[in-house]
């Protein structure tokens, strides 16, 4: 990122909402513009499978949606995250106090020597979605770090890696078709993957994956079945289209396991 | 593969069986006991959008299905195949012989200068399904270099990728576990990646994928929604089961478009 004051400063409190996350469970302050937290994160933190202890790290954190549902969902993680932006880090401070979120205000590439001799259990990240060297950036100064890359994809993926404890889990969600740069990237440690493809609706190609890796893991890749998210085969209606596994997971904090697909039908 | 007398010696007439392909438009001489065809190039075949003129070459050829099914769909194609195994290089050009298949028997990580300063449009290959340092041998001599590697899987995706003309398309049907690896092995010049997943059963996790690449191809990577191939979510009755779309590909030598499987809902 090149250092431009827009993303150092301080949000004020008129910029920002407090929203309710899993159905009212958990509420965060975001800013009223810029980078907001959709659906994504939400599945991803869905998507971890932590026991009560564990240590869980989110690279590029944001507000804390991500790892802020997971704690929400999860009693007893030890929440650590890690956020370029200062206005974000203060923000993801400010929603994650409660929980005991640690927040680390760095570059992920160059994370604090502390940092860089700590092991997590899960490391997840929701990277962000658009390479700039392929697509136009958006206008909006702050938004910008959070949709366009300014640290490549491989980067992520290799630091999520690093960062973990033997036998410990990556989760990543990302646009499909990033996939073979996320596989690409895998450290050859990394082992076990596994990959759920979302498709908006029956019939149609998946537009997100979660895949998910373990670090010295051996298991057979597994392509899941794709977890359909909305009902129908195209919009009928206003309102939540969600099927049921989806709504447990935005509206009641479930958890969204991989082989659930298998038994959808 | 070991210089075993089993693979090295012709077929005798009486160990052959006379098959039909695409419900009688193609009929193939298979040994009665040893690697047979089944559905798997059949489908690799109809996944492959060849025009009539165009040069293809098939790696690890057997004695002949996936090629001589192209072959029979489309017309005035060019067709080699390489085939390790003497005996079943001789009878894929027995198979091939009103086709004008060319067949080189060859290993494919040492082909004949000839071939290797040959290109073609599209490349097409159903490389063995089991990495022999995984699992165990088959007990059947004959049978074993079509089933478990001699050859590394990523070799088999480098040599198609070296023998494609620009622009021209390497197709693979393989075990969806081993998708990583296919993906890992393709050379930076191939793009434009399309993975079709092959599922027995509505909801049901995809156990084949069809992977094409393109040969200096651009285009985003595409996970299509599964094409599901039996009706219904078990077997519930004798015969066949198969949808619409794969009885066309196996009864009525139909070609399977990756993107039908967008519009089956």
């Amino acid at each position: 990122m090149t250092g431009g004051s827009a993303t150092d400063r301080a949000f004020s409190q008129s910029d920002l909402t407090h929203d309710a996350f899993l159905g009212g469970l958990l509420h965060l302050w975001q800013p009223r513009s810029g980078y907001r937290a959709g659906v994504d994160p939400v599945l991803l933190a869905a998507s971890v499978d932590a026991q009560p202890g564990q240590r869980v790290l989110e690279l590029g954190c944001g507000a804390g949606a991500a790892i802020l549902c997971l704690g929400a969902r999860v009693p007893g993680l030890r929440l650590t995250g890690v956020e370029l932006q200062p206005a974000y880090a203060d923000l993801a401070r400010r929603n994650g106090a409660q929980a005991g979120l640690e927040v680390v205000t760095a570059d992920l590439t160059d994370l604090p020597p502390d940092l860089r001799q700590r092991q997590f259990d899960h490391v997840i990240a929701n990277p962000p979605y658009f390479d700039r060297s392929a697509s136009r950036a958006s206008g909006n100064a702050r938004r910008e770090p959070s949709l366009g890359e300014s640290v490549p994809l491989s980067q992520w993926v290799r630091v999520a890696g690093k960062r973990l404890a033997p036998k410990g889990y990556a989760h990543f969600i990302h646009r499909a078709e990033r996939l073979p740069e996320l596989m690409r990237a895998l450290a050859d440690d990394m082992g076990s993957i596994e990959v759920l493809p979302l498709a908006p609706r029956v019939g149609r190609r998946a537009e997100l994956i979660i895949l998910r890796a373990r670090k010295s893991g051996r298991a057979a890749f597994r392509l899941y079945a794709p977890l359909v998210m909305h009902e129908g085969p195209r919009h009928l209606r206003d309102g939540d289209s969600y099927v049921p596994a989806i709504r447990a997971v935005l509206r009641d904090g479930a958890g969204l396991k991989f082989q659930a697909a298998l038994s959808r039908h």
